[in-house]
């Protein structure tokens, strides 16, 4: 097909981002330039941007174009507790919850020996650091449940036993608004042994 | 919450690509800061490349960064048949087929006085001046199936009653490999009035 190269160009450098296949490359491309191309420098622009000053927070490795992040500075945030994460895009729908108020901890990653990530590559030394600081009461561990987030959970668990800091693991069982029947046998199994009682204890 | 605001800019200016809502956004962007940054650059780079220099061609006012398209610098199309299409995104479907061996024309749009676009937005000059060149021996009318469409071809159809060129709209029936149970009443009516003989004409 000949196609102005710079349209193709285009195209394959829109195909690099993830879901987006031929068709939806080719859609988005003449969208921008048939009907915004003043978006589309708006976004090359904010790229450029982005790429060139966003790095990592020195506190939780938290993506940030400053040395500490937002969340890291806010001084209602409680400090005590930290919750610890695989990766951003996790920190990010935690935050959207609107229902924790502490701060975090992002590991960027799991412990994969076979990929060569090691507790180094996941900047396990600068989270202990942090707990051996004595600010913190509770880590609260959120990496994925996968065997290698739990696995990384694990690690990280067994490296503070001897602290005296809470170490917790968020719960997994049925999501809610789920149906028993379309959930997998390790997910129910886990939802029966973390059972709650609803009975209200004599000190009520 | 308190994300970084250059992530914040980078996920809105994303949202402005079709098809792409806020979680879609929020995972490209982090994908792009996360695994590819030189993918965001080269991507940025093609956005200012394409909306700096892509033009229309003078001949069909199809995408092109130079005067004239790659299509209609190509001495091996015939210029004699030209399809006539609503926009530079049919044009690349029709290509893709690779069956056309024919010269294009985009109107970019449809009539559709309402929205105030008549004759003169489409083109329709142009393309006038084109037939009476004399090059030009068939005219085929690829327009949408829609009101508009229809009426944007009837339209050009009824300007060049006196020329010589035929004029021709291309067919309307069951999409090749779909089923009469799901196709609408207007396109089965098509597919009916469209019928073709299949018996062997005597002289073949």
């Amino acid at each position: 097909m000949s196609l102005s190269p710079l349209l193709q160009e285009l195209i394959s450098a829109l195909r690099t981002l993830p879901g987006v296949g031929p068709k939806s490359a080719q859609r988005m491309a003449l969208h921008l330039l048939e009907r915004d191309r003043t978006g589309a420098q708006t976004l090359a622009e904010a790229l450029v941007q982005a790429v060139e000053h966003i790095g990592e927070c020195q506190v939780c490795r938290n993506l940030s174009e400053r040395e500490r992040c937002g969340i890291c500075e806010d001084g209602t945030r409680d400090r005590g507790v930290v919750c610890v994460l695989e990766s951003p895009v996790d920190l990010m729908a935690v935050e959207q919850t609107g229902g924790f108020n502490g701060v975090y901890f992002v590991l960027k990653g799991h412990l994969s020996p076979i990929d060569g990530i090691g507790p180094d590559e996941l900047g396990l030394e600068q989270l202990f650091t942090r707990v051996d600081g004595g600010e913190v009461s509770e880590l609260i561990l959120a990496t994925n449940p996968t065997v290698e987030g739990e696995a990384t959970a694990h690690y990280i668990a067994e490296q503070l036993q001897q602290t005296h800091v809470n170490i917790t693991r968020i719960a997994h069982g049925v999501p809610v608004g789920g149906e028993l029947e379309f959930v997998d046998g390790g997910t129910l199994a886990h939802a029966f042994a973390g059972r709650r009682s609803l009975k209200r204890s004599a000190d009520d």
